[in-house]
C-alpha cells in the first residue's frame, strides 16, 4: 500500500471535516460509511477507492480533487 | 458501484493513454498493473483505488486530478 498517499489523503479529509465542524460520527452517518472506517481513512491506514473519495467529498461539500495531495 | 464515475474515469484514462501513443499492454507493463485490469478500468467496470489512480497517472505522466471527472 502507498502509505504516504493514504496518510496525505487522510490528513486532507480530516482537515476539511474539521473545517465543516463535523464529527467522524456525523460524517460517517451522512456519507453512509462505517464510522470506524472513517477513522482508519483519516489515519492513513487504508487505500480508499474513488467511490469512497467521491462520497466523502460530496458529503463534505468540496471538490474531490481538493482531497488529493 | 458508482458506474457513472467508473465510466468517466475510464474514458479519461483511455484518452490520455492514446494521446501518449501507449497500448494497454505497454501501460500495463509500465504501471505494473494486470493487462486485463487495465481493460476493465477503461471500460468503467471497476471502482479503482487511489493507489491505482496514482500508479496510472505517474506512468501516463499526468496529474492524477486530470483523470478525475
Amino acid at each position: 500500500m502507498n502509505k504516504m498517499l493514504a496518510i496525505a489523503v487522510g490528513k486532507r479529509i480530516l482537515k476539511v471535516r474539521k473545517s465543516k465542524k463535523l464529527s467522524q460520527d456525523r460524517l460517517a452517518i451522512l456519507a453512509k460509511i462505517d464510522r470506524s472506517y472513517i477513522g482508519r481513512i483519516e489515519r492513513g491506514e487504508v487505500n480508499i477507492t474513488l467511490e469512497i473519495l467521491y462520497k466523502l467529498s460530496e458529503t463534505l461539500g468540496c471538490d474531490p480533487k481538493e482531497l488529493l495531495p
